[in-house]
């Protein structure tokens, strides 16, 4: 997949310095794909205080610590690259989709989750809402192949599952129903797809397969294969056609 | 409550260099919780032209000259502590919740405004919006015991007014009804909880202990201690058991 | 128009080195109004790797070279001083209002990719999102006087299309339907007003002059000045009352 | 003295943002001479690395703990005003002086020796070469008054000692003759003028009030009250008419 | 001249990231050398608090304002590439010079001083000590076609007066003699040669076409077209020999 | 020799966040000791334009290619524990000392001269001469086990030659005399010693073993194992008893 993306720019020329800069650091400078994610990951989150190279260091040897993180890298970009309309070439959303920064940022701040590492799993979760706009909490395991689309406004919650193949738009919001702890907050299945301002609220689970149209609100389970919409949401057909194509 | 946060580090181990730094800076420097959450603060806020160490001496100043400041800071950690499922320790909201560093700016960029120190407030207000993607206007008075979860999207309006022990989720809008001037925001009295992507428009007030369920669009006044929802949100019963759980 | 800008420090006094550094570098240092938003936006967007002093000279270039861009800079400025309520001096825009920022930034990524420069376009795109919390993506055409208010989570999709005099608030959505590539996004026409948290979906216009209220999905087109609200968005009556005044 | 220094800048006004920021931070905002020196010290040492907002915390602290900092501070200046010709302002050594950076610097890095907090000693020491390209080992106890004029080039070894009021001119070095360990180097009483490119070799003693002419080297004590010259430096005559003046 | 520095990078191509950042930064996208020379000077000296887009708009207006700073950079480059044996490319020393480097913020400091904005004098002569190792007071006029070779540890006082075609290598001190005040730094004529680890001491005149010895002492006139060496100097022959080649 | 580095902080605790973030990054965060000085050069030597995660990478870079680059760092650091007298720990100039931190930059410099990576050479050069006020030429081959002590000062020609075992004080200059270009830099065979202020100038050779007293100026060569002194430099016995304990 490397290889496929430094061929993006096999001809490319800079056309000024600041995207010199940035290619040449993120793309000629790296000997792999996880050296190039950490290096762009790294520089858009470091602060005066939290430092690149640290960052840099530290990404690294995550990436090189879990095939887990590899794999699901891999696959996020594939997967936008198969089903979102506006992405053409590979290289785009690793260099600058937000959703995509946000869900890598997700995943190294899961990995360190895991492994009892907090602060900076606490850390990296902080810099991910400044610079992403999106707060998807760093417990929360998220599986293969997911597009996030724009990122901005997404909101999802501790106990949250999220399956393979998930596709989301802006502003979905996986919330519990604000009245009871515990495993308050969603499980959304493999090859769901969720619309732009939805909100899935409670300790409910959105089937295998189904879709949620854009601006509903979801308090209750849904089976597989149904589209729903509205406040509160209803079934109106089978998700097929809405689900089939790219996005 | 200084000490109470020092002592969840009292075994603590840095994993790495990014988490040593923050911490060390952060807690085991610190002479007093003012003092920390100064320095959190303008690390976060501080740019390339907006240096630093004059945003920590600016915040310190303020602090030291303000009681309420200082009280409203200690209530609003109690109250995530006492309400936030998602929190076990007193120091993670001060360290990492978005939402509680964004209440803080404004209280900061409140406290300016009302001496009369409008640049500097607005300066606050606009680093506010871009490090935690939320808008809360300089001018609007907020109350004691505040949580704001994940706090992303929410946009509060100049004329706004919020009581004490407000509860407020993510992408919650205290707009106006955008056809008069003047007093035109809402009034937000004691005890209420707004529900994620609510929005609440107009010279209005949502009383005393009253809910307004999450996706709600609330254009009328709402009695005390009633909950209400939809769009355009209906009253559907008492507040009560919504209310007095933890969130 | 930057003499009027100027006016508006005519007898300030610094309070402290923070607003004295920020004002003297931006308006008191300034040439022009150009020179001005160049470097306001510079120092926000810039990074660590994405450096300032490359930021203010290409942003300086492009506004010499484009007429459109410093008119519809000028335009937009007075577009929010005529229209909303809480702005009530003309530098304010300038130095401190997101949504202001994020759509000049927008302008700057459009030209940069109606020329071609598409990796210099992609980086300000994605600076757009992450200091603005706004995604609007560099295709789309935004015509004169336009302002966004707050601009927190607005989304605007690549083949929307927005007309002069437009008028938007927070958490709106120029979305696609889901389902099919090519010319997939709105359309929205002259002098239309759209309300906060609203989502226009899919190839649609909204015609001139009308307005959607806040909270409104909408999924067809609109004739021109009515007034749509609801989910599904309805005509609810003439656009006329809810446009006439500010905002 | 601190009004002193203030009074300098009563009709000041900044012709431009470089040193409209400069001036703002090192005197209208410090509220103390103390302050002042650690604000401009912390400015030019700090990196990337050792960040600036722990420097000023860590130089207030030592100057708020002792009053050797604090007296040998305000003595240093005094002597500047009085004994450099070129000196006709009390803020311009204080703002801009090599010799008097580095030398306060030595005093900090000799504060943290003594008390055993030897890591920030050596970081001092090593900031100092390269910001002041003066190499005083942080052990070297200085006495008060003492004037370092230019200070590029000053290299003084780790057993030296240097009285009161002494005057000392670039390039100076107090070195050891390279042959055996333990207390070697030389002992400057009080009084006593190094000219410009001197080398003052092995444990012996300038005596009080001599003076030592430019380019000499001297690996013999010197009583005092001379003039020596020359290498080897001879004896040419009493020190009273060369030292009678200013500098 | 501008032409030929830039055909020096005719095929260049860079070899890793920082070598690309700064060719192209400095040369490519420089659109004269006085913006070139402005760009690698502001970088070199500017920190966190006197921050490097300020030097950049103040260096080029400098630049364009002043006849003299813009012919003594392009005479002092000439005159590197003639005398200095090492330099065989012109770009060489516009890039990485530090004697060239210290020499043209001596020039910008003049010019600032010569103007009545001292602080900025001030600052620049602080920097160019920090950055270059070098001191020469802003004061001192400075003759065209001037080379000073390395720069470390060269000293010029307040009341010094250099003439044009003057070659100076490392360590070179202009210094008064210690006693009394008012014009008391040495006149170096044109076409002078200052040896490394020389001193010229006191109201003296070094007369048109001498040379001095490296490591000599001069504290008394020396005439046009002889070679002085020791300590103290004596005219050891005509510097006819000494002179007639490059350095 | 790593784990020699690491023992002595095997009880250290850190007293304040300066000397923690610097020691938890350069000694307790490293695999290597390549790894440890790669990180402290590229911090000292990064500025805001040549940015640290690109030094950091080009070092261990060179460090992980080139045998000579690791045998000389470990026995650089030998030598100086051997033979400064004031040095204890081989720690403190892995971390501190000005003349190791420059001789290693000096390394690094000369390995991409000799790749031909000449751009990258430079820079490094300029960055020793500005950090470390030292200027020793990309090109000069300098041998195992050096002592660079202090280092202020220190110039060093394009076509000077080092041999092993050369323990250098400040300020030495091993420089041309001027008149003819080529090889024209002395030659300074193993075991040399070259006291403080010292001038070796011309084409000429130091004999291996001998030594060359503080403040004389060489200008002929210099048979082995003797001692000489002044200006011009006479032989004024064997260097036995002068080279054989440490300094």
């Amino acid at each position: 997949m490397w290889d496929r993306i430094k061929a993006d720019f096999s001809n490319w020329e800079a056309k000024n310095p600041i995207e010199n800069t940035f290619i040449n650091n993120c793309i000629f400078n790296a000997d792999s794909l996880y050296e190039s994610v950490a290096f762009v990951l790294s520089n858009k989150i470091s602060t005066h205080l939290l430092i690149v190279q640290d960052w840099i260091q530290l990404f690294n040897k995550a990436y090189n610590n879990s095939d887990y993180l590899r794999t699901s890298l891999e696959q996020d970009l594939q997967a936008i690259l198969d089903r979102d309309f506006a992405c053409t070439r590979i290289s785009d959303p690793l260099l600058h989709y937000n959703g995509f920064h946000g869900l890598q940022l997700q995943r190294l701040a899961n990995y360190f989750f895991k492994n009892g590492i907090y602060a900076t799993s606490s850390l990296i979760h902080d810099r991910m809402i400044s610079c992403c706009s999106m707060d998807i909490h760093p417990a929360v395991p998220v599986g293969l192949g997911t597009v996030i689309d724009h990122g901005i406004g997404v909101v999802i919650g501790e106990t949250a599952r999220i399956g393979n193949n998930v596709f989301m738009y802006h502003n979905v919001t996986l919330g519990s129903n604000g009245t009871i702890g515990g495993d308050r907050h969603p499980t959304i299945e493999d090859d769901v797809l969720l619309g732009s301002n939805t909100s899935i609220l409670g300790n409910i689970t959105i089937g295998k397969g189904s879709a949620v149209a854009a601006g509903s609100i979801v308090t209750k389970s849904v089976p597989p294969e149904v589209l729903v919409a509205g406040n509160p949401a209803k079934e109106i057909g089978p998700a097929k056609e809405f689900q089939k194509k790219g996005h």
